[in-house]
């Protein structure tokens, strides 16, 4: 639509600014330093969106980091979108890795730097502008409710008492998230499922104090020494998890379905390139894009014990700690796994040590029906603005959130996601690019009205 | 010598308070930080030395940190005994399981505890109070050298070119070490051996960056998860170390000699229970008093990777970390085993991952024959002041400087060491009897006269 297209170029600068505005507000939800920087942030958003046409916005307080919610109400005959985003970020930790600071922004090659800038800070605030964009020039299709949340990173917490208490308040017939990647500018494409996860972090505690190692070493089990080998023994030698009934409830992927996943961009070459390895780790019998998408995965996402400073200390610690987590695939439900697992861990603990497993937040998998409206809509509105239909894939990461949207308020989840896998996520030099930036906010339009008149 | 009784009984209080005052300099040479207190805490040990009856005192300066040399010479006729120690102490952290300052001492229940109380300030301070002992009764039987130096928890770095440079300065008949520890005052033993050591940082490095454990997890090597399979590898079932070449060079001990080790009290249950295990771990077919005298050892003395810190993050990092050290017995020379060990790390290192392995500092084994005039003149002061005879036995630390003294001064060395298993070197809290800090200043002065003795 031309008025869209004129608003947004009218404003474009703007746009990328007050993005760049949010972004200087550290709220690392995992911090309890940064509580009052996630209150700054929820007031912000709130601004935002009061800005760009909501009728009411409120900010609800928590037990944790509160949850902005806000809406315009057209009329009842119209359909209305949740769109879901969170405001809080990952920490921005290894600092010393970061070419500039993580919540001092800089564009460079056309690239945002900082932490959130994809993740998801700047996807959601796509939708604030999209939103303006119908609002200013008197176009909005549908009635539109934000749900932005500042848990997403440690668990999203608190959001299922919140959604609970609130059902009537956010009753709407789709949800709408932008917190996923697409294959590329070139290769647009749509989650179309996500994973579960379940996470534990482990304390194996052997002798009662630190011990010289000297004294007490080959004489008494070394905490670090049994992590290690009860990581190690967590993967055979095809790196198939070993933990009995890990594989239960996996649904296999049907090979009309595998072989259509397969028709997705992949060059092994580059991939390895980007990464700066060698060679690929993965589950025998499984590509890359199947390891990442369709298969269940333990990885390690933390390690420490012992004398961990400068220089050598020849010490014998009392305790080692691993965080570990587990991707899970459709049918896999995230509190059996957490047993699952955990019982696993205590199982293989020699009585040398003690072993504490405790689980941290996790989620169930999700997964898009590709016959849906909602996903067809979405599907038309990519085709609009980039000119190709997108591929439907499966995405590696989790948004655990989505599983308890359709148990709570029965209602489907469509991913619209504009980052890419190269946007270091998570990682020192988080970066979004400012096209992507710009085409979500002009496609996102588009899947509102298709959605309007696919619901008429 | 009731002069001697005498002298020690009329200072008691104020050799116990100096040492307070010594413990309270946080002379941590590991850590750059603590460089001045590195300072001050020789220009300390300087001033005591001088008041001790020293006729000269030097500090040296080293590229690391000061050596501290002083000496009291009577005549040429005289045996000369080189007192060896070190002012420097280990980091204290973990401070949060300290129950008191490392760097206030306290005394409870006729304890000291502060950093270093034991390892080496309150073990090398009994020796400056018992040449104040003989200086100031007019008894002193031999010419007498220190060298306090402070670089002996970093692997006494610059001491080698200290040694080689003034050989002349350090020449002596036999150098004492009190820097081990003793089985019990009513045990009383003597260290007849220490262990060599070799210490090595890994790192391993996969992806370029860290990455998002969701998109990438399952189809890159997780460098966490490669180096515990590196670590679980080096012990196998029995705990023998798999290394290959490891044990080549080690000296079995005859059957006769483990017979006679055998004879030190030992009391399984009480072991566990001080260490609060409910079971011991080792290598098969050794007691735990050879696991850690007459047998080599590999320990994690430090692992790190990943997301460390509160709560839960989602990352695959770019690299982990361990620090590795071994515990070498008669006949493994640390260089070749640092090379044995750091071919097997780069060896069995994956095509997914890199592997760097940097030796931090080493040092041989070193034995003192039993039949010398030093480990009698040891045995006999230890007699006359236990009224036991020490049983000799396989101290389980390190102390490197040793090996050096020998091949450098051409000189032995014997350890008498007042310290005790339970004195938490190298671990939080620390501590030395106020007992055996006593009973080191009263029995010292025997060793020099016994030794005078015996080699007029």
């Amino acid at each position: 639509m031309q008025a869209w297209k004129d608003y947004q170029q009218q404003h474009k600068d703007r746009f990328l600014n007050e993005l760049l505005d949010l972004l200087r507000i550290p709220s690392v939800s995992a911090r309890s330093e940064h509580k009052n920087d996630m209150i700054s942030c929820a007031e912000a958003v709130k601004q935002r969106l009061l800005e760009a046409g909501a009728d009411k916005v409120d900010i609800y307080p928590t037990p944790g980091h509160p949850v902005v919610y806000g809406e315009k109400f057209l009329d009842a005959s119209k359909p209305t979108v949740l769109v879901y985003g969170h405001y809080d970020v990952q920490p921005a930790d290894p600092l010393e890795l970061w070419n500039s600071g993580p919540f001092e922004p800089v564009i460079k090659d056309g690239k945002i730097y900082a932490r959130g800038a994809c993740d998801d800070k700047g996807q959601f605030y796509m939708h604030i502008k999209a939103f303006e964009t119908m609002t200013q020039t008197n176009s909005l299709p549908v009635n539109i409710k934000f749900l932005i949340e500042g848990e997403e990173e440690i668990g999203s917490r608190n959001l299922q008492d919140f959604v609970e208490a609130h059902k009537e308040l956010l009753k709407a017939d789709v949800i709408l998230i932008s917190d996923t990647a697409m294959l590329s500018l070139e290769n647009p494409s749509i989650d179309v499922g996500v994973r579960g996860l379940t996470y534990i972090e482990v304390e194996v505690t052997g002798p009662n104090r630190d011990l010289h190692s000297g004294v007490y070493g080959g004489a008494v089990a070394n905490p670090i020494t049994i992590l290690a080998k009860m990581i190690a023994s967590m993967h055979d030698e095809n790196n198939h998890i070993t933990i009995p009934g890990f594989y239960d409830d996996v649904l296999e992927v049907p090979a009309a379905e595998r072989a259509e996943l397969a028709k997705a961009p992949y060059d092994e070459a580059e991939y390895k390139q980007d990464l700066g390895v060698n060679a690929l780790w993965g589950e025998k019998g499984f590509t890359t894009n199947e390891r990442t998408g369709i298969r269940p995965t333990l990885e390690v996402n933390g390690i420490w014990g012992g004398y961990t400073g400068e220089g050598a200390k020849t010490v014998l610690p009392s305790k080692a700690f691993a965080k570990i987590s587990c991707r899970l695939v459709p049918n896999q439900m995230s509190e059996k796994m957490t047993k699952v697992v955990i019982d696993h861990l205590l199982s293989i603990a020699p009585e040398y040590v003690q072993v504490k497993a405790t689980p941290h937040h996790g989620g169930d998998p999700y997964m898009t029906p590709v016959n849906s409206d909602e996903y067809r809509a979405a599907s038309k509105a990519i085709e609009t603005t980039f000119g190709k239909t997108p591929i439907p894939v499966r995405g590696g990461g989790s948004i655990p959130i989505t599983a308890l949207f359709e148990s709570i308020l029965q209602c489907k989840t469509v991913f619209l996601g504009f980052g890419l896998d190269s946007d270091n996520l998570h990682s020192p030099n988080e970066k979004y690019d400012v096209a992507n930036f710009y085409k979500g906010i002009e496609t996102i339009p588009y899947f509102h009205q298709y959605y309007a008149e696919m619901k008429k």
